[in-house]
């Protein structure tokens, strides 16, 4: 029997799978492997798999075939026709995209990247913001494009690529409940540390000694190391697909925890990545639910479930172990106290949990207005600083402490911020229901028993690939539609209540 | 201006040599650092890069625009009308080789490999018998198709794909030459060796320091580690692409010789590759000139250049070094005679310099007759034996030793074998040509300098890239048409007049 128009789209987009898994390890060997001298030719390489990549998804035979099988629906079951709606909205991303704008985006992010390098060396925004005007430029057109292929508001396109189903009214109502409450808890929080600050985790920690223990407990947790990687590079990241994925994590001798959590935080998103449906790996219904979900999960493991009392106890052992630990500050509660330590600071990436929401809503903000026109380019410095001494009470001092630190704009990436604390506050929600589910989850925390996390995850949240949108699959996995309440309950508590 | 279509040419096959590099690093990464577990992943990786490489390559629009090339050569240069020659025959390759006809080699390939596998535990050729059958059934369709196409007999068309410009012919006349000479010389070496046996180099050797040993003598030899890589895996192989050229070897800690002769071996092939005429780089024209011409690299830095007393003379305050070693063992004349050792021996991979030819043509004959079914599959053992014990004066006891100890077969590389031996016939000759244009050469290897050698290779070998086929590259790079007698010359000096 001839295939139907369905099944030669499940084929096609089989092959798809495969030349998006080739560029994943293209990209991973290019940070962990790659000599320094190979990044022209790797560059070459990717370019020719992506524009490869666009031209399958949008030839003509494709758009026949979704729409035929579109015509056949009423033969399909639920997962094909979510399937189905998941190609389309692939297809339509790629259409509206067109090879000229990306080529002309990927040339101005290319000299954007590099006037932001020189413009930090400077520490003057003034050498970067006649390319990140360009960017902008670009990135507007694009939107627009977007918007109009999926019947949305220009931002709210850009944001669709990323958390799909959440709309800029979904993020302002969580925001809005997130900025009533956070300045308090931050002050309250500093307040509170203050009176008794925990004694610093000073020393010299052996590298490989870290990557010993960070891959100890990357087993407990379950990480299936013959089917993945653990590896060492710049910043932190996960890459792969399931059946071969490759997380890295930086270690710094002089900072005991930082190379294990990013390690934990990675493999948040490689077992999310695993656990989605096997029988739909290579199908895009059977893909993550994009970039909140994603940043949700990796936030679970490292904030929710491992910055934590439970698990600082079954790590003392393993510190003991391997770095042969003791003393006062090496207490268990101490330790614990280290991890969750908040200070108002300048620079994101190193901002704690608690105030690392407000750092993303202002770049929220002014993303928005750059994008609607409302705020020019060249006033982002003054727009910044003000902003943030208006919502965390500090201000940077130069461009470098301010508008200059995130890469995300120089290379394309707006719309793509809230998705950082969208993640948060996913994470929030589902840390709720699964304590709900799971009364007896710290005792198995402290012992390094993630088995049963692992299996409510699977059960409630991997198992829905990318078959509902977010808020809807919030409501199957939680019984609640997202918001922020659970979050703002797990802050109170961990940062107040003890 | 519109491009012509040799410059439309031009772009498709810097498309086509992308896809190569990434298929070569998805390779690489399969032998280096993939995990166990998944290689199923990277097998439909593989597969959906390659089927699109050879759709690219064999589209209608490709042929049209070699035709509207060809009609304009009037208008192109010498290396432009070789960059085209070899388009042509690049996709007369890819067209002879449909993707049905491929994708069944494939499989039957993949089912004679596991068996090969099974066939050896058993020590039994029987159980590998009808899946061999069934390859060389499908080689034999593979070898008429691609011989109609390239108007050769179905064997030559095999050996054009590994060594262009190369026939049956000539490899005949070469391997008569070879056949009279050489089982005098390997008694005489033999018996000469066996009145003053060298003490054997027995020790345990750090495998960290075989490798910091090896990373020395490839940056002697000019090895580029910002833009290469050495690595470690099960057999040495080179991969990527100049640029980013990744070789590999094995360390064996009783083997002092064994991983850093594999990197050697390795890095003739490296400085091949990175040599070859920048400006072609990304073209048909700018790519090696085969697996002969490619072998010949590589035995020239291993045989040629390394197993030499020169070579060991500047190896030996390393040695020192590194391992501490001393004794009379230890004496460089010691040295070098074990690494001139010569032996019969049954296993190809095992043979040394003088014996390896011999195994090379036992594997030419009987492919030869199997292919045109002269030689039956299931006589292949005794045939085997038989041919062995008559060249070289030992019989294989079993099949394991016999006629299952290669891989190649088995995999469907049949016309692959002779580009071993005449790599290293093609050695000699360079060698020769070499060291009348570089009288001081040894004196330069005793110090570990390789800057000599690799200009005067780049100069005359390298610089000529795919624009001639063998015969004609010989004669402009040697003054010379291919002949045995330097390589017979060579090893009768070597191992005979000391």
């Amino acid at each position: 029997m001839a295939a139907t128009p369905y099944q030669q789209l499940e084929q096609e987009f089989r092959r798809l799978h495969a030349f998006r898994g080739a560029l994943s390890l293209l990209r991973w060997d290019a940070a962990v492997m790659m000599p320094r001298g190979s990044a022209d030719v790797r560059g070459e390489q990717l370019a020719a798999l992506e524009t490869e990549h666009h031209a399958l998804l949008t030839t003509p035979k494709v758009a026949r075939l979704i729409e035929r099988a579109e015509a056949g629906a009423a033969q399909l079951e639920d997962w094909q026709l979510a399937n189905l709606r998941e190609m389309r909205r692939q297809r339509e991303h790629a259409i509206a995209t067109p090879p000229s704008l990306v080529a002309r985006l990927t040339r101005a992010c290319a000299r954007a990247e590099v006037q932001w390098v020189e413009a930090r060396k400077a520490n003057d925004f003034k050498l970067f913001a006649p390319m990140l005007a360009e960017v902008v430029h670009l990135v507007r057109d694009k939107a627009a494009l977007l918007g109009q292929a999926r019947g949305l508001a220009a931002y709210d396109a850009l944001v669709d690529e990323f958390t799909p189903g959440v709309s800029t009214g979904d993020i302002d109502a969580i925001f809005k409940a997130l900025a009533r409450k956070l300045p308090g808890l931050i002050s309250e929080a500093i307040e509170q540390q203050a009176r008794t600050p925990p004694l610093p985790l000073a020393g010299k920690f052996s590298l490989a000694r870290q990557k010993q223990l960070a891959s100890d407990v990357l087993k407990a947790i379950g990480f299936p190391f013959d089917r993945g990687r653990l590896d060492e590079s710049e910043h932190p990241f996960t890459e792969g697909v399931a059946g071969d994925i490759r997380i890295t994590t930086r270690f710094d001798a002089t900072d005991i925890f930082s190379g294990l959590l990013g390690a934990v935080h990675e493999t948040g998103h490689a077992m999310y990545d695993l656990g989605l449906p096997t029988q739909w790996r290579d199908q895009p219904v059977g893909r993550d639910r994009g970039l909140a979900l994603e940043e949700s999960q990796s936030l679970l493991f490292e904030m929710n479930l491992c910055r934590s009392r439970p698990f600082v106890a079954y790590l003392m052992p393993l510190l003991e172990k391997y770095f042969q630990v003791s003393g006062p500050e090496w207490q268990a509660e101490n330790v614990y106290r280290n991890l969750v330590r908040v200070r108002r600071s300048l620079i994101r990436m190193d901002a704690d949990e608690l105030t690392y929401p407000v750092h993303i809503m202002v770049r929220y903000e002014i993303e928005k207005r750059i994008l609607d026109g409302a705020l020019a380019v060249n006033d982002l410095p003054e727009a910044w600083n003000a902003l943030l001494e208006e919502r965390l009470g500090i201000r940077p001092a130069n461009d470098v402490e301010g508008c200059l630190q995130d890469i995300h704009w120089a290379v394309g990436h707006f719309g793509y911020f809230p998705s950082y604390a969208i993640g948060a506050v996913i994470a929030g929600q589902i840390n709720e229901a699964l304590r709900a589910a799971l009364p007896a989850l710290d005792e198995q925390l402290a012992v390094g028993r993630f088995d049963g996390v692992l299996g409510w995850l699977r059960d409630n949240v991997y198992v829905l690939g990318a078959r509902l949108p977010v808020q809807e699959l919030m409501k199957e996995a939680t019984g609640r539609p997202l918001t922020a309440t659970p979050y703002l309950r797990y802050l109170e508590t961990k940062y107040l209540a003890s």
